[in-house]
């Protein structure tokens, strides 16, 4: 695995899961792998779970952990060419990231979209000139549009709480009181119908009107303005706000009965309640639920950890 | 042990301190405990000492060592509950705390007073939800009430430096020009309340009117407003300032005669000098005594490694 | 080694190259050397290419690492004596690094000139004392005077792409939009005038009238005024900006005639250019260089690691 961005990095869900899984059951396997191997976690923007995780999941694999927190002023990145930098940015990607490249074996990178310009954002343009100027396999630890070792936690988090051959997920915006990246959102929705592709989920997206999500992420789902018709029989109810992919950026207000409850989960088929974290208590998700059996928020933080080793085993070994 | 957080999470204060020195003269003989284990280390709070100490610890151990520092800004906790978190706080405790517990084997927090409201200072709410939340042992790295790290370490140096079977030990107040927290007093004074009790030490403690401590800290201590008069026959002199207590955070102004300097060493039985530090120099304590030979300081921070190494051998331990 | 600050610091340059380019060839033949050892690296200022490969050659010897920024506001350090400290300033140098080397085996030291008073930089006061008070091996991450690892990094470098037995080297002052400190030309001056007396380059420097460095760091090299002359049968230029030595800390404009392009290239022998980055593109250097084969600026910061371990290793084995 040369590359960790995208649902089209995994020829299988269901492998990499299985994998994954494997090694929650025997976590220093494969400390050998890693040895002398160095992971460089370059954050442009803040970090609570992905980090931790991700460094935890490193030194499962025996290897070396570097972190560089790029967010604060004072190193702002270049990333256009033929420009003269007589201006704010101290450096241009191809040299930040070629020399980053030098120091680690593996490189992952966290970069936040601005929001603003829907065009550049979904260009990836940052990301792909990072992974093409460090020469060295890259991890996305949140993309401007993609957030996929979150998205594989979801989808190992699934298998192992799910009750049926085929659980139905039900994709559940929820308010908030800021505009949100679309990146987690597009992520778990990519992810889901692959696995439906192949046969491991029946995914749903619900959504009020204005916040449907580029297409390029969803084919395949069941698409719905109708929150309670969709949560009928659901297994997993994932829920997440997200701002306006047609009017980028564009928030409409926060609707309430969007918020997920306990009458809301009375619909369901008793469904596992998923959130990426942090989350919002009473305005995206209520209390009762956070606090109640139907949570799998914790565990499914846990996995994260998981879903990090996995990747970067599979980097490893072709590394090796 | 589950959590250090005051003095009454150890049995013998006796015992803690020998096992300590023994750390000491062999700091590397415990390295299969911390084997694969992870220390998270929460900052809310800036810090040297006790970060670099507590980290050099657990590497002495073998273990792992993550850092968050949760201090800046972007990442403000929530930690009341029925509260719709529609404002500023972007994560509940209960969720950052079960997540950071699942990720560490250990976790330390270090979490400053506000200095504003006594009653949710020493409620120690935050620290209380951190504990109970995150559900793996818990060691305080200064608390809104106590810096239990430091008044180990001021106990094991005592130990190492006493020339007299039971020494005299006064705390005396000291000059500052900031508000500062009574944890660093409110600590060392339970540590010695019980040390005596044990028949280590003699102990006094001498502050300016106004400033006496909660006697939830110094039952058994004797107290005194007469610094010159409490100095006599002293072994150790222990300096720190704080604010009041009673009137909460208030600073009356800053009285020179309470500055410690080879006058006032004069009056004392060639007593040995300790400070937490940051120390300010002049203001607080002399440069006089700090570059003299009654001067501790430095062999006092020295010993942090040991306070925080014994603490957590004996929370793997448990963990075995 | 005890302290690793100038080139005086090592007895021939020549050797260091050569045992560093060992290293390089087998970079984990002395994980003994490290073991239970600290490094503990300390940031005044920001650092990218220094943290990362200072931190991989301590973690190629073994060594553990600790990192401490202190570039935050809320830790400013005294560095004056006889001051009462009821100022801004928290801590005294004397104690801070007095701590710090209880904590840590060897120490490195990140420091950057204020460009305002050229006696209290070129005094190097802080390091100096830095040095003192700390009582362990220290070294520089670029001081107010100085960035020898950088300089070490870069005659490693020259060794390892030199086509000629005694390459002409040429230092290029290149223009500008803020005032950059003289440390990196100052030290590469040093560095390249030991390696002249040691029959190794051949050392010329070319800057503007104005930008004249210090003669400390200089006497022996060729220095010219005009840069098409100076760049004739160059093997090496080295590109480089920095502020008035003279009118200390002063710019006099941005010229862009001393940007080096392809057409000055074509001047040379066929020259290999070099820079310590981070890299000001089309102001400083142009793209067609850094893009084209005869820039060296990627292998040059990579060989950062083999400075930093070779000194690492040399300390390591005076502490044995």
């Amino acid at each position: 695995m040369k590359k960790f961005f995208s649902v089209k990095d995994v020829s299988s869900v269901a492998d990499v899961v299985q994998e994954a899984l494997a090694l929650k059951a025997a976590p220093y396997d494969n400390q050998d792998l890693g040895q002398h191997k160095t992971l460089g976690l370059v954050f442009l923007n803040p970090s609570l779970r992905t980090r931790l995780s991700t460094q935890k999941a490193a030194m499962n694999l025996g290897m070396n952990v570097m972190v560089m927190n790029m967010d604060k002023d004072g190193w702002a990145l270049e990333t256009q060419d033929g420009v003269v930098m007589n201006g704010t940015t101290v450096e241009h990607i191809r040299e930040a990231a070629a020399v980053m490249g030098e120091y680690c074996d593996i490189l992952g990178l966290r970069s936040f979209p601005k929001l603003k310009d829907r065009e550049e954002d979904y260009s990836e343009d940052l990301f792909n000139k990072f992974i093409k100027y460090c020469g060295v396999p890259v991890v996305s630890l949140e993309s401007a549009t993609r957030h996929p070792l979150q998205s594989l936690t979801d989808m190992i988090t699934i298998t192992e709480y799910k009750k049926t051959e085929k659980p139905k997920v039900v994709l559940a915006w929820a308010p908030h009181v800021k505009a949100l990246p679309q990146a987690v959102p597009n992520s778990f929705a990519e992810w889901m119908c692959k696995a439906q592709e192949e046969g491991l989920v029946d995914f749903t997206i619900a959504q009020p009107m204005g916040y449907e999500l580029s297409e390029e992420f969803t084919a395949g789902a069941t698409i719905s303005n109708n929150l309670e018709e969709s949560l009928k029989n659901a297994d997993f109810v994932y829920v997440k706000n997200w701002s306006s992919y047609q009017e980028y950026g564009e928030v409409y207000g926060v609707d309430e009965d969007w918020m997920m409850d306990n009458k809301k989960l009375n619909l369901t088929n008793d469904a596992k309640v998923m959130h990426c974290l942090p989350v919002r208590r009473d305005l995206e998700l209520s209390s009762e639920i956070l606090d109640g059996p139907n949570s799998l928020v914790i565990k499914e933080a846990s996995n994260r950890v998981w879903a990090a080793q996995v990747v970067l085993k599979r980097m490893l070994e072709d590394l090796a």
